[in-house]
């Protein structure tokens, strides 16, 4: 649910009050119910799910319903004040450790969880109610689940990119990109597009300098370190080019000539994503055990609880966990 | 010309033959006359330009003329190869200095050039012939203009882009980017609006890191470079806004809040540019004393001869050429 003062109750309930996305999957919120029942009446939704108390011993009798709300009844406010607080944080921290405690379940649990999506939490909220060493899900979701390759992954309609580097100064890439972290992102972007129901994925991989190096005039980065993680690709039989100059890469996967781009940072795979789709893309963590997405927006405290959210990212999110659990249509993974 | 081997010659002829084009301006084209004839003949354009040889004095007999060419008869070649020879770096470094040579005349002289358009030459050739101290054009006009602060700047039909660095290694960025370097960029981007008929062009600038640095979380060089080089901007009343995220600010030029953006780095300018424009984006070098534009192509030696060049790139570099001395419709500059 992320912070329940924020837009995510009123997302989550508008984004699944389409009965063909109920279909799709068996939903379980994590969160509490008072939240999107508030969140229902202002929408005009009649509620269409099941409530049980949170105790995971409850959640054994709910395994036929669509729709199960784990109410975290106990941590209920009258009121959830829309700004960063310690409520909040507290709340919103525990119910991805439920998701998390769900995911972890042995392959043969009927309360597995395949997927996560995360509402957006506070990360000040975080801070204030004391977990402020994890700056986001990101980072509780990759200590969690101890995963030693992480990427960020985008889908838009156009299509795929994966992040070598994320949050980290534009300087500092020169410390953190190495041949295996290139290797990863090309590694977990492949694996993602083939859960995405492409079988054999062309990948091109974007330079890190102009003209990607322009043969080793404007930088060493591509013979160093790129050029190596395609070769490592190519010997595990991926279809894999590059590098590419980054000003003009985007443009051939946009006229099909790739399904995804592995981009060197941030703003290199960002700008395109934005650009072409900023209303559209979605995206997933990638690497982890379990399927993670979210929607692209924050708690946006100032129009929290006046049924003024759009519920399209959050669609756009559930919808490719659904895709890439492989129980989608046009999925043919797992 | 350029390289009278390459496709410049084509995409001259082929774009001048336009009689409403002709009309724009009075065009003098440095160069050999058999060229561009060939060129014609081939795509069955008649002539439509007036030939003198090149010596200066006799162009003053040319000034009722649209198209002269002044003619390097001395220079040519019964055949020009289509690949890298002494010959064509010779020539076409000659027909550069011409046109620097008529730049640099008296603002009342009649045979003054008020902009230059460079069609393609070949780096190899130049550096064959003895002229690879000049890796292209934009070095040796910025040597022989003795500019101090030049930029390259990129017009599409979307929206503009300056950059304040071009070609560097990327992480070379933090031993160029100054103060002094981002200023240049803004107020040399804007004044290439403003001569593009913009009165009050609305700048925006876009940060170097992921976020813009997010406060400082995300690298330092928002806070020490950026933010200063804006602060003197403002001092010159120039309606500039920033450091905006580079992921989101080019979406939000597109929807039209901002006339121009400038950008920190090649690929953060030249992705969006592409993506959006990849056949029409024209780019000139600003801060020189004249005028100068190009097309984004280069000698295409494997097509030239062949009547199959697209002169697109070139009519659209004379257009934006015409546009920014002043002297096409729309415009307000001068």
């Amino acid at each position: 649910m992320g912070d329940p003062g924020g837009i995510g109750p009123e997302v989550i309930v508008k984004a699944l009050a389409d009965p063909d996305r109920r279909k799709l999957a068996h939903y379980r919120i994590y969160g509490v119910e008072s939240a999107l029942r508030l969140a229902a009446e202002h929408a005009g939704i009649t509620p269409f799910w099941w409530r049980v108390e949170h105790d995971s011993q409850l959640l054994e009798t709910t395994l036929s319903h669509d729709v199960v709300v784990a109410d975290a009844q106990g941590m209920d406010q009258d009121r959830w004040a829309a700004s960063p607080t310690r409520k909040g944080g507290e709340a919103s921290f525990q119910f991805v450790e439920w998701s998390i405690r769900d995911a972890l379940r042995a392959e043969d649990d009927p309360l597995r969880a395949n997927a996560i999506v995360t509402a957006p939490i506070c990360k000040e909220a975080w801070s204030i109610a004391g977990k402020g060493k994890y700056p986001g899900h990101t980072e509780l979701l990759g200590t969690r689940f101890q995963a030693k390759r992480v990427a960020m992954f985008f889908d838009t309609p156009q299509f795929r990119v994966v992040l070598a580097t994320v949050h980290i100064p534009l300087m500092e890439i020169r410390n953190r990109l190495t041949i295996g972290r290139v290797f990863d992102a090309i590694d977990l972007g492949h694996e993602a597009c083939k859960r995405l129901g492409v079988s054999r994925p062309r990948i091109a991989v974007c330079g890190l300098n102009p003209h990607a190096g322009e043969g080793g005039l404007l930088g060493d980065e591509e013979e160093r370190l790129i050029e190596p993680a395609i070769k490592v690709a190519h010997e595990h039989a991926m279809d894999v080019r590059g590098p590419f100059p980054g000003d003009t890469i985007f443009h051939r996967a946009l006229k099909g000539e790739f399904d995804l781009v592995v981009a060197m940072y941030h703003d290199q795979g960002l700008i395109p994503v934005k650009l072409l789709a900023f209303d559209e893309a979605v995206n997933a963590t990638v690497g982890l055990p379990v399927i993670r997405t979210s929607p692209d927006h924050g708690t946006a405290f100032d129009i929290a609880g006046k049924n003024r959210a759009n519920p399209g990212s959050m669609k756009r999110a559930i919808d490719l966990a659904v895709r890439m659990a492989g129980w989608g249509e046009g999925s043919t993974a797992e």
